[in-house]
C-alpha cells in the first residue's frame, strides 16, 4: 500500500568523537525515505531552498522514492542543523539551527499523494502535522513523532493530533513528559487513553517498547552494535523501516507491528554505523534480512 | 548440584517515594538465597552480630536454605544500611552505612560447604572473594559481582579474581568503567579477555546482555513492570534465580544460561514490587513460571 512521509530535508553538520561530516544530507524525511525504500515505495513531501547542493533524484536513484511532493523554493534557503555528540554518543548539543524554509508556509499535499494509505508525520509542530494529515483522503494507518518542546508549549494541539493518528512513535523521556508519569508502562497507557491505538517508545540503545489499546505489549532490546559513528537519523530510520514494512505487508495487526519494530531496530543499527546516509546506502535488503534473523536469535530463549 | 552463596546479611532502612521500611532484613546473601531457593537448595555463608532481630531459620522456613555457614558473633553488630531512592527509582543515595561485622575477619567456609559446585560471590572486596573461592574444592561454575569502588581502588585484586571465576555479573556503568570503553559490547569483550568465560551485564529496567568467550551473545529486555516499590536487592535476586536455575539443571551451556537470565529477570521483577523480601515471599514457583512464559511472549516476534 502507498506510504507518505512528511518531514524535513536538511543540510547537516555533525561532529562526533569519530569525526566531522560537514554540510551533508540529512533531515527526517530523507532518513525515513531511505530506510522505508528497502521495503516499499515512498512518497516524500518536503521543501528545500535553492541553496540545496543535493540532487535528491540522484540520491534516491534506483530506489522507489516519489519526489512529486518535493518543493524547491527559489527565494528560500534549506533547513540547516549543526550538532555535536558527546563521548558516549547518547547526548547531543545543537550548535546551530537555521529553520529557513521550515519557518515559511508548509508544503501542501499534491493531488497524487492524497490517496496515501500509510502516513508518517515526522516531527514538527502538531498543528502542522494535523493540517497535513487532514489533506489525506482516507489514511489506513497514520503515525507521528513529536518532541519535548511541543509537549511543553503546544500540548493542546498535540492532544488533538493524538486523537487523529493511529500510532505515536516517541522517545522515552518524551513519553514520561507527555504522561507526567515516570513508570514507562503507565505513561504509555496514559497516552493510549488520549487517542492513538498504538504507542511505540524508542529507548535508543536499550531498544523499544510497544503497547496497544487491547493491552498487548512487546519489548525488544536494541541491536548490540560495536560501530556507532553518527546517531543522527536513527529514530527516523527506525520509523522508516517500520512503516515501510507495514506498507509492504498492508497489515497493521500486532504480529506485523512486532516484526516492523524488529526491522526498524535493524535498519537503525545500520544507519548509525556511519555518517549521514552512508550507513544506509552501503547495505542491501539481504544485509537487513540477515541481521533481522540475528536479532531474533540474539533475543530468543 | 550444590549452590553456595557468600555475601552480606543486613539490617536495612529503605526510603522510596512509596514509603519507608525501617530495620528490615536485607543483604546480598539473603536476597540471593530467597530467589535461588525457588529453584535449588542453597548454602548460605554470612555473619551477623548479636543485635540481629531476625531469625533466619524462620525467614527461610519451608525453603531449602542451609544455614550451617551462618555465623553469629556475640560481641559484634550486624551490617546496617540506610538508603533513599529518588523519584525515578533508578538512583539511590546511601544515608548511612555501618559495616560492623563486615569490617571484621571474614567467615570461613565450613567443611560441609567445601564440595559446592555452583558458587556465587556477592559483592565485597575482590581479595576476600578470592580467599573464599580458594576454600572450595572443585567449583564447576563460580560467578561474582563487584562494584565501582573495587574497580577504582582494587583493580589488581579484581583482575586476579576475574582470572579465577567463570562468570562476572556486573552492572552497565561498572562494565564501562572496568573496560575503560563506552561501547557495551566492546567493554564486555575486553572483560572476557581478562578471564571469565561469560559476562552478564545488568542494565536495570533496560534488561541484560550476556556475552561469552565463544562469541555467543544474548540480549533480553527488563520485564515491563508497573509496580516498583523498592529496588533494593534486585541485582542479587536476579543472580539468585539465575544461579539457582543453573544449579538445578546442573548445566552451564549457553542455552541454559539464556533461560537462567530470563528467570533472573522475572524473579527480580517480583522482588522490586514490594519492600524488603515481601516481593519474593508472596510468590510461588507457579507465579515465576507464568511470568517467564509472559516474558517469552512479550519478546518474541
Amino acid at each position: 500500500m502507498s506510504l507518505l512521509v512528511t518531514g524535513s530535508i536538511a543540510i547537516d553538520t555533525v561532529k562526533t568523537p569519530y569525526g566531522v561530516s560537514e554540510n551533508c544530507l540529512g533531515g527526517s524525511a530523507v532518513y525515513f525515505s531511505m530506510a522505508a525504500s528497502f521495503f516499499s515505495p515512498v512518497r516524500l513531501l518536503g521543501v528545500i531552498g535553492s541553496d540545496c547542493p543535493f540532487d535528491l533524484a540522484e540520491v534516491f536513484a534506483d530506489r522507489s522514492v516519489d519526489l512529486t511532493g518535493l518543493e524547491v523554493r527559489k527565494q528560500s534557503k534549506t533547513f540547516r542543523w549543526k550538532g555535536t555528540y558527546n563521548d558516549n554518543m547518547n547526548d547531543r548539543r545543537t550548535d546551530c539551527l537555521e529553520l529557513n524554509v521550515l519557518a515559511e508556509a508548509p508544503p501542501s499535499v499534491p493531488a497524487a499523494y492524497k490517496d496515501s494509505k500509510f502516513v508518517f508525520l515526522a516531527n514538527t509542530t502538531p498543528a502542522l502535522q494535523l493540517e497535513l494529515l487532514e489533506q489525506i483522503d482516507e489514511p489506513v494507518f497514520a503515525a507521528a513523532d513529536t518532541m519535548n518542546c511541543w509537549i511543553e508549549s503546544h500540548l493542546d494541539d498535540l492532544k488533538r493530533l493524538l486523537g487523529k493518528i493511529d500510532c505515536l512513535i516517541i522517545n522515552e523521556e518524551e513519553t514520561r513528559m507527555l504522561a507526567a508519569e515516570h513508570n514507562l508502562i503507565k505513561s504509555t497507557e496514559a497516552i493510549l487513553d488520549i487517542g492513538p491505538s498504538v504507542v511505540i517508545i524508542k529507548k535508543g540503545e536499550s531498544g523499544s517498547v510497544m503497547c496497544n489499546v487491547d493491552g498487548e505489549r512487546f519489548i525488544l532490546p536494541g541491536f548490540p552494535v560495536t560501530e556507532v559513528k553518527d546517531p543522527t537519523g536513527a529514530g527516523d530510520s527506525f520509523a522508516g523501516a517500520l512503516m515501510g514494512y507495514l506498507a509492504q505487508r498492508a497489515r497493521t495487526d500486532f504480529g506485523s507491528l512486532k516484526q516492523a519494530i524488529a526491522y526498524g531496530t535493524v535498519v537503525a543499527s545500520f544507519a548509525i554505523a556511519d555518517f549521514s546516509l552512508a550507513g544506509l546506502t552501503s547495505i542491501n535488503k539481504t544485509d537487513i534480512d540477515s541481521r533481522f534473523e540475528t536479532l531474533r536469535k540474539l533475543t530468543s530463549f
